[in-house]
């Protein structure tokens, strides 16, 4: 296993003992439990806060700050984080107008955010929580019943952390939120596995001349295994059911993300990009907006998702509206 | 070859039209000659380019846009960009006040530079040059007569482009961007080799317990290979010679950077963050300013680079002057 780590157990405290030296104009890391806060929290406003496994960076700890989350919980390496940290970081952000929980629709993720409202509504903390499933790849999964979460859930966390910032009370902060993960829909590939370092080895195989079609964030198996195919058809195979399955119409406008899953060059993400728009201009669909990088990764795996969303002018809106996060930031 | 492409020898024209349209608000793209430019060029103030071979992005063409890069000249992959892409960047950005050419000490960028600035100044355009030189690792390599240009050719661009965007003339941000060159050093490390995708396969190849110290941006030898050790040992290996050289003192304040080479996960780029704070410390060098992420890659590389920038007060505010880049973008 080639990773620049010290001990597989302490990667994840490590990092953010590093992210919260960086950032530290931005967050404070707060260990046993862990989560990472927005600076000077609880803020005037509704608290929006997520978490999942780590290993997903810059997701989510890199998009707390202004604008966008005020608290995130990191799990261990592909493992949902537990009730404890998402209690201490709903309390923690809570200024009284109540607390919004983004989880992306995985068993563990769900089940253990639902006991954290639970206990956090005991102590008379009001929250809400959606949850994103927008992967067309597969209806269910090893980590899920229906479909995963991926990448609507960063434009999700963009977008409704705009609404809170602007005042919105919980209610309105929910039902944007809904409407951006109804409106969005993502699928991704692998070339490459990526190894958890506590398990040392790759999460599967791949061959030299095999890529994994409709993968989910922790390598988990996706629509097919098949022979390593051109750029162009790769952008079919992703943008296609995606297209289908809202389904996108001709003169939609959309947000078009394309993500790297950790270990792709940039170079190969605007090549990918390139062959969305062509794709997408084909349809007679109109890219508004755009995002492309790594955003949502599986540690150093190799490929791509496509996320597309339907946007109005309430979401571009939201969307232009500055953000101050360790990984988003834009006018401020 | 795993790779998101179509063919190998379009690779950069299509990453090229896919950053073109993705950043259309930023950027115009030319090609034939091939070169990225600022909307609205020529701007009246001194213009900034700079260029080299693909596969490091985002350097260069991630950078080009307000308070940044004027243009960009892209070769092909680990390859120098021609004279007649410099020369046709170098008249697309002269506003008449002369134009500042970046260049990486790497034998063929630098001729090439130096031929386009010839051809430049014939045609009446003022031309300074810049050549960085910051990586400690070695001092002539496969590519270079004297020490690589490599970390601190971004935190240059930063900083000049502030400069020239507040109205500095030639001479002066000549002279700032030779005093960043000189209080910069670098130095990095590879995990994995990568692919350039003419070639076809990887350019170098390290066994599964080994690691390549003081490796350059094109793969090419460092120091020495030897068995892959703890982070924290791998950042005492890249920051002792960096301090060491300039050297480095108890009281200074420096730019961290902590650079990914393409294909490391965003968790370790963090824990080498938090390694390479400790050290600082320990030495009593305070960390002002810091830069974590991939930012000067090689394609897929797994690896880390750190630069350290001593810093005085007119950086700081150069550094924290307004940009708005593809991949550097803050306070606008």
């Amino acid at each position: 296993m080639k990773k620049l780590i010290n001990a597989p157990e302490n990667v994840v405290k490590e990092a953010l003992a590093g992210m919260a030296i960086a950032h530290a104009d931005l967050i404070d890391v707060h260990f046993d439990p862990d989560y990472i806060v927005r600076k000077g929290a609880p803020h005037n406003k509704v608290g929006v806060i997520s978490g999942g496994g780590s290993g997903h960076e810059p997701m989510h700890g890199g998009f707390v700050g202004y604008g966008m989350l005020d608290a995130a919980c990191p799990g261990a390496v592909f493992t949902s984080p537990v009730p404890d940290q998402m209690l201490a970081a709903t309390k923690a952000v809570n200024g009284g107008k109540g607390v919004l929980h983004i989880v992306k629709n995985y068993t563990g993720d769900v089940m253990n955010f639902e006991m954290a409202a639970e206990l956090a509504a005991a102590e008379g903390i009001e929250v809400a929580s959606v949850v994103t499933n927008d992967d067309v790849a597969v209806e269910n999964s090893t980590w899920t019943a229906g479909r995963r979460g991926v990448g609507v859930t960063v434009l999700l966390e963009k977008i409704v952390g705009a609404a809170a910032e602007a005042g919105a009370d919980l209610a309105t902060c929910k039902a944007i939120a809904e409407r951006v993960n109804a409106h969005g829909r993502s699928m991704g590939m692998a070339l490459t596995p990526c190894t958890v370092p506590q398990a040392g080895k790759p999460g599967f195989e791949l061959a030299e001349d095999e890529m994994e079609v409709g993968i989910g964030i922790h390598g988990e198996p996706g629509r097919r295994r098949e022979k390593l195919a051109p750029a162009r058809d790769i952008a079919e195979m992703l943008a296609g059911p995606i297209l289908d399955d809202l389904p996108f119409q001709s003169g939609d406008a959309v947000l078009a993300f394309v993500n790297g899953m950790g270990g792709t060059p940039l170079i190969e993400l605007y090549l990918m990009y390139n062959e969305l728009a062509r794709i997408l201009k084909d349809r007679n669909i109109t890219i508004a907006r755009s995002l492309v990088g790594n955003y949502i990764t599986s540690l150093e795996m190799a490929g791509v998702s496509f996320t597309l969303l339907r946007l109005d002018d309430e979401m571009i809106k939201l969307w232009d509206a500055p953000v101050h996060t360790p990984a988003l930031r834009w006018g401020m």
